[in-house]
């Protein structure tokens, strides 16, 4: 099966070479000529154009979008429902808020194209080697493409999450467990790296990865991290957030349902970028107001 | 070699089996008669009192204690300090507090005796199959016994952590993280449970625990309870906490580290187990007093 593939960057490469293996017949583009060649170079079929893709695939079309979510991914789908036809397939496998992909559903099968939303995790290292694939949209489209997904994910890795948008919602929600895992163990290692005790960050991250409660993939990429780099100096501890988990506390607060963990993950990145924070601003000052205590000078200590 | 476990309940007796199916030769001992007839049952030499265990260990007595934290395990090495010998070893596989531990290896350390605290992970299958160890107190002693805890843990499931007490210190951190963990993990999955869309919970942790980033044991084990009960209709949402998140908590003040995460974890435990919460009746009495809101009549809606 012939599978045209939209954006060919660290995911979306490759979950090309991934299928590649697997004998798919994978015919690439994208907008940028670096990662065309690039991919080129991984001896991925790539075309120069959207238009050249299309006039490579068959009678239906199946398209595999791997692009920066919103209005990039966006953008792209109302180029595909003026170009593409009764029965094709368009798959989104970036990281769309599930209101987008709802509204892209719609849009394509007023034209009787199918929509799959496929959120996707795993990081490059799964997307090369088998990804975990949340996967909303019709059933029977579905079932068409239960193969590829198949391919494309590790052992037991992929889920009919259900309707439009079930995808990318499981995709969310678990981007948000995700910031409340990674901040607990931040916090942890915080601690040891605090402590009077002389802990070794990287022996410690390892053993905790062999027989113990919170043994995790996260906790394997740690021990990675610092056998590179021990106490991680080299890096900056100022953390980006991709938007994922501000759905899930949107998605939270329309819902009811308290998330102090998730919403307290995403202050702390947030907190993160901030050099100099207003609030704290305002509390020195108010200190100072009441009790007399000392303000920190801008640019002193 | 001869090894005294005193504490025979499910950590002890699993830890006891582990060995066993090792060829260590373990003599046991519990307090309660019950549970001393449950291991008879299950092939573990017991002797019914402490006094006993003592006498049928070697010159070099090694007794390992599996017990409830605090004022039993506490009491047990004070009656250990008066009844063992210059070179005897003592081994606190529970989940003590660092600070008794310190206390423990100095007691101890008066008479010869050596000290070291052994924080356990791996819950009870761990204890059974193979276990996180994270050791703490005098290396020399450890080296004596590590092909004890070679033998009771996974593979690579073992440190040597440091000085006495930082063994514990380890778990201490380790739980902390656990909370935070456990808690993200519930919040996404209350989210999915309050969703429109229709999610199956154990397909879900099931395809979370294949090839995503938040895989993990503690999924793992969440797949087998939606398993048995897939809305968790059974049990209800009330947490106990048993101190080591308190412990963690206390460290960071300490410290100065910042630990949002963590402590929520706890405090949602700690909200879990009030009926009626002092907090919200002020917030709802203020509420009605600024804004004539209306407040809930106890023991109605």
């Amino acid at each position: 099966m012939k599978v045209g593939f939209v954006g060919l960057g660290k995911m979306g490469l490759n979950m090309a070479l991934n299928l590649i293996d697997d004998k798919w017949d994978i015919i690439g583009f994208d907008v940028n000529e670096k990662v065309r060649k690039f991919a080129i170079e991984k001896k991925v079929k790539v075309q120069n154009s959207l238009k050249d893709l299309l006039a490579r695939l068959e009678s239906r079309k199946i398209i595999f979008i791997s692009l920066p979510s919103g209005e990039i991914t966006n953008h792209l789908v109302d180029e595909l429902s003026l170009n593409l036809n009764d029965g094709d397939i368009v798959i989104d496998s970036g990281n769309s808020n599930y209101h987008d992909s709802v509204k892209n559903y719609k849009k394509l099968k007023q034209k009787g194209i199918s929509f799959l939303d496929c959120g996707t995790s795993g990081g490059i290292e799964g997307a090369r080697y088998g990804a975990c694939l949340m996967i909303g949209g019709d059933k029977p489209t579905f079932n068409i493409m239960e193969p590829f997904f198949k391919s494309l994910a590790c052992e037991s890795g992929y889920i009919y999450a259900g309707e439009a948008g079930a995808g990318h919602y499981l995709k969310m929600v678990h981007n948000g467990i995700e910031y409340g895992m990674m901040q607990a163990i931040g916090e942890g290692f915080d601690i040891l790296q605090a402590s009077e005790y002389k802990f070794d960050n990287e022996a410690v991250a390892e053993v905790w990865n062999h027989g113990s409660v919170i043994r995790s993939w996260l906790m394997e990429l740690l021990v990675k991290s610092f056998t590179l780099d021990p106490k991680l100096e080299k890096i900056k501890g100022k953390v980006n957030a991709s938007g994922e988990a501000e759905w899930t506390i949107e998605e939270a607060l329309k819902l009811g349902v308290p998330v102090p963990i998730i919403s307290n993950s995403l202050f702390v990145r947030n907190a993160s970028q901030i050099e100099d924070s207003f609030t704290n601003k305002v509390v020195s000052t108010l200190r100072q107001g009441f009790g007399g205590h000392k303000t920190f000078e801008k640019d002193g200590k």
